[in-house]
């Protein structure tokens, strides 16, 4: 009899140690570490976060998880969820082509609530990370992009997956008990897409770690679950993948020999909105340093999208900087208006004003044939701009993918603009050289240093 | 523009006062809370309740809401959690055909939990309960039964939406409020049917007690979400009851209109264990007792059942007592050899006897076309059996519903009988008495009575 796709997945969680892992893994997740922790500081002062913060007074209990962005700690599912949240509040954390969706949001900040709770170092941080990480990765390479199209968003979907690895790594549960979480955790994906627009769009990060660290505790409480609970009649699978069948035997496992984090690799955002956008950023920002347009000069506008784009990017009217992030109509907008797309370019006051809603007008959308046919479901989200001047001028504009996908990385100075631009935005900007040492050390850091992140001044 | 589904419900949530319930509506509320406390208190000992009392140990706080079964009281989460889990651990709580499941277990542990907390008296306790079971049925009188035929363990996938209704309830949260509150919970909808057979099932039940009741707090907490969390593009519909569209349209809003709870109605159980077994059971009691028969007398038996059989009683070779209750083989070997099936008849020492173990081996199980037809996928489970004696002799029985369902009635007696012995068999008869007044009249109930429900002598 098959043993359960979800064993093969716990034997890598329990069987991995640091030193197993290969030094151009490490060095990814490092540069993944760094990058959510340089978006959660300014996402713990947004307003989805603090809703959260005052969530969690109904819960919270002493311990030693750092809340971000506070002085204030608290235990290690309340700090998941409040870490998860903040994290993904500017929506301006990583992208994996594996899941189609945000990797690390639900994943890192079970890490990081359990190794400053068990005081782990620098060393056990980043395999708890990394092994949560691939255990989701694994599941989103069986079953991307199908759960993605059915509706699902998969940060929250695959995310619990992930977290509950993550947690069972750092509490070195057995094989047995490590099976038993990731079938809770299965139970519990969720997050639907039509929720996109709202706060509850950041909450999935927060609710996946908070659930998938529950996850693991259940099955330390002697909680059992099915080891085929992904690929059993009426599993994972058949209720978030179906109705199209997926086969246990067709699934490759390879998870521990293929590392999806360099062999699939990270997606990092330029821009702190729905990734969707940044391909039509990125060559709308090009083409505006070259030749700067005003609102006032355009006839109208027309966008060719492929499949992904109207699913991610659904608010086309946004009247707040939630909707905002997930609308090509503001992003657009707003760069022709207020110039390049930063933090700051997500507030209400911004997005309601009149001139930017009246411009929405002239901005036709829709899927573009050959790049549905070429890109099908897929996370790049290329762009074909047509911008028609009221001087009877045509300007088309194309993009096959952002910088920040792995075929295009960042170079190491966008990088590190991006570290410093983020702690400095929200008052933190005193933390930008000993967080940059001790994250690009970070097989070098002690329990202390682990335990100092996400401290504001 | 339509407004969305959650808006309707909602409203009846919050404009919904006691004195606005029917008379013949308060009566069947009453039935089925003293239902669910009778069974609570013995699973409150089961070991799936046990391990999550350990559980709860990483996050209960102090609080009034009492821990079934025991002398502990909680915060409310926690208690919803742990008395979720013990109400479903037997497998002997109501189902109701609007849900295809238990409707029960995650709202009436939200409505205690609050009650006791926020000092509620026995009035205000029915209304938060029913409110929140009407919305969870308004909800599968849209989707049912696709939900639960593409494979989500309905208890979990409905109830999460059924407890944030309760709470909301209980709460006083405002229209917008209880709109963002379902919309929160109808992200976390989830629980697959593939952990059927483990401990998992009965905390399904917790979990959406627990996550419905997070909803409502992060809501009043300001979390936002879509008020077309359910019919928008990948929304709740098109995620749990896709492929096929439900389209908003199509749904005929009738909650407060049409009280599900007396239209429909809901299904008491005899035996703890899987409702799919029960006809069965009736069937052969009544056989048994006029007729008794050894196993050894038996050459063969087949059972012929409907459609949803199969996807609940997925235990064909049961080999421990959780198993077993999702088993219509040892169903049926167990009363052959054990007599009337009871709380006692699922230990494991029953289960893994050789003897019962080898007899599985005469039983075969399969769908019948007739009876396929004729039901489809409904919670009946109808059973034809046909039993042949060593002797040459055959015996048909067969039966279309079990007792306890509303079409067939318990008696006064059977549901009296039914709350004695639950209560008997944990060592609390000396409550049978005063409980059993106190939810005859629960309306009379002040907060001090509410207060005391669940405290173990």
């Amino acid at each position: 009899m098959q043993e359960g796709l979800l064993v093969p997945i716990a034997k890598f969680i329990v069987n991995t140690r640091f030193e197993d892992i290969p030094e151009s893994v490490i060095k990814a997740t490092k540069v993944a570490l760094a990058d959510w922790v340089c978006v959660t500081m300014p996402g713990a002062d947004m307003p989805v976060a603090q809703d959260v913060k005052k969530f969690i007074e109904y819960r919270r209990r002493e311990g030693k998880s750092v809340l971000f962005g506070s002085k204030e700690t608290a235990d290690p599912m309340s700090a998941a969820l409040f870490n998860g949240t903040a994290s993904h509040a500017l929506d301006y954390d990583d992208c994996g082509h594996s899941v189609l969706g945000h990797p690390t949001v639900p994943v890192a900040p079970v890490a990081f609530a359990l190794a400053q709770l068990l005081g782990l170092d620098g060393k056990d941080l980043m395999r708890t990370y990394l092994l949560g990480l691939e255990a989701e990765c694994q599941i989103g390479r069986w079953t991307t992009p199908v759960l993605s199209q059915n509706g699902w968003h998969t940060t929250m979907a695959y995310g619990v997956l992930g977290a509950a690895a993550a947690a069972a790594a750092a509490y070195g549960l057995t094989e047995e008990q490590t099976v038993n979480a990731l079938a809770i955790a299965a139970s519990r994906a969720g997050g639907l897409r039509s929720n996109f627009g709202t706060k509850t769009k950041a909450l999935h990060a927060g609710l996946a770690a908070m659930s998938g660290l529950e996850a693991a505790l259940l099955a330390k409480s002697g909680i059992t679950g099915n080891p085929k609970a992904l690929e059993a009649q009426d599993g994972y699978f058949q209720c978030l993948a179906g109705p199209a069948p997926i086969k246990a035997e067709d699934c490759e496992v390879n998870i521990g020999k293929f590392w999806d984090i360099v062999e699939v690799g990270l997606l990092y955002k330029q821009y702190p909105c729905c990734s969707g956008s940044h391909p039509t950023n990125d060559v709308l920002d090009e083409f505006l340093r070259e030749r700067p347009l005003k609102l006032d000069d355009i006839e109208r506008i027309h966008a060719g999208v492929s499949l992904l784009s109207p699913r991610e990017l659904t608010c086309h009217r946004p009247t707040d900087c939630i909707q905002a992030k997930f609308s090509l109509e503001y992003a657009i907008t707003a760069r022709l208006l207020y110039g390049p797309i930063v933090v700051d370019t997500f507030t209400d006051e911004k997005v309601r004003n009149p001139e930017v809603q009246a411009f929405f007008e002239k901005i036709e959308y829709e899927i573009d044939d050959e790049l549905a046919k070429k890109y099908e479901f897929t996370e790049k989200a290329p762009i074909k701009l047509d911008i028609w001047l009221k001087n009877g001028e045509h300007i088309f504009l194309e993009r096959d993918m952002a910088y920040g996908n792995p075929e295009k990385p960042f170079t190491e100075e966008q990088r590190k603009r991006k570290f410093d631009n983020c702690l400095e935005s929200c008052g933190c900007a005193s933390l930008i050289d000993p967080y940059w040492k001790t994250l690009c050390e970070l097989e070098k850091a002690d329990a202390a240093a682990v335990a100092a992140f996400g401290v504001k001044p």
